[in-house]
């Protein structure tokens, strides 16, 4: 047997999330057929984390394996020309041989992630569906300040989908940094792990900061209340990017 | 008579060009119409340049005139929605009242481009149609020193399309400017004017010259035959970004 580890970068505009549904294209399916057309082999594609419909990747991290051997940098090669034939946006970055107990989702130390917010009155032409469009102008640095009351060890009921799985809403955010770029506004996210809709519900609530209607206060207020009732609001996944993985040792 | 100067942004996949077209959707025509929906007025825009199919626009400067006076805030707002309605990747950034005599083209006394170039093996997915992928490593600096040979005054024949209408292919080139940020290499071009396919063609070189398929020796040897044949190669549309118009006391 032979242990592939693949670095991921996708379009999420045109998929309905990582993980197979049975109704709508997802990233796991469309890497799972690359790879039959590559080998024969129906492989089992595991991922760092999951991401919802429209979520982009930039470097998600999965593994799979295979019953022979197979020249890694070929595998790339041969997704990718799979990938493309199938008219995908997903493409392989990276293809290494890994150890049997390495797993991406189990060995995982940290993720994070990124989200971009265009900050302007005119539409989107080239970032439709990669950024959402505010129009009201955002305080930056009033987002930054609030989004330190999340850092650390908190109960994240208020920032979690009723839909999420995870076993408990403890959570210890390592980073929440907000800066702006000229009209974009970035987020920057990272913890050992993030409850279901964590990002989009806590980059919702800053930009509620950023406009004014709330206050650092509001934020600690929600995220104290433990209810998800009390969130602002649920950022579109247009402007969310799963951009890292982190394991042990690299 | 009221002028009114834009600043417009648009994705270029979608459109012939900036220059209306009898069969194909071009810029010109969206906001022209545009226009039309916001005043019932049929105006003619006048841009600082035109640009090829694939060719994407991140400040275009162009101005039309009306009849009557119309608030400029409000027209960018107007013209926008009509846009939006139609389904067009083109974006009024801004609206002003201009004099009379500001002309977009004529007025104009500098124009930059960048030119993004993805270096990788791996296919793109978030930057497909926005950028050039180019699967050998590119050394951007041998490109950044070769392009120096480019700056100035020269005859670029070599480096215009056989459709170019300009007067004369003497143009003084002010900046050629190129550098790596992680796997994009990042062209910037600015001069007065620039002839029909210049930045693309000089691109197309240089990235020869970042493969080591060309020396600096071998561009200037192009740029000195003064011949269209002895062009390496004519980068495609989607890496070229129109990024910015200069005019007097702006």
């Amino acid at each position: 047997m032979m242990r592939f580890a693949v670095t991921l970068e996708w379009n999420g505009a045109a998929y309905a999330g990582f993980q197979r549904q049975s109704h709508s294209p997802s990233v796991q399916q469309a890497v799972e057929e690359a790879a039959f057309g590559v080998t024969g082999e129906e492989v089992r594609l595991h991922a760092a984390g999951r991401t919802d419909a429209g979520v982009h990747a930039l470097g998600m991290r999965a593994h799979f394996d295979l019953s022979r051997t197979f020249d890694p940098f070929r595998m790339a090669g041969a997704l990718n020309a799979h990938l493309q034939m199938g008219g995908h946006a997903v493409a392989v970055l990276d293809c290494v041989e890994v150890d049997e107990d390495w797993h991406a989702r189990f060995s995982c130390t940290g993720r994070s992630y990124e989200y971009h917010i265009v900050n302007r009155r005119a539409p989107l032409t080239l970032d439709v569906g990669k950024a959402w469009r505010i129009s009201r102008p955002l305080d930056a640095g009033a987002m930054h300040d609030a989004a330190q009351a999340l850092v650390g060890l908190h109960d994240f009921t208020t920032f979690r989908s009723v839909h999420c799985q995870s076993a408990s809403p403890v959570k210890t955010l390592d980073r929440l940094d907000v800066r702006r770029e000229g009209e974009r506004v970035v987020v920057e996210a990272a913890a050992r792990s993030f409850l279901h809709h964590q990002v989009r519900s806590m980059v919702g609530c800053l930009a509620m900061v950023g406009q004014g209607q709330w206050t650092r206060a509001d934020l600690v207020d929600a995220l104290e209340a433990k209810d998800r009732c009390k969130l602002g609001l649920n950022a579109p996944p247009d402007g969310l990017y799963f951009v890292k993985a982190f394991y042990p040792g690299e």
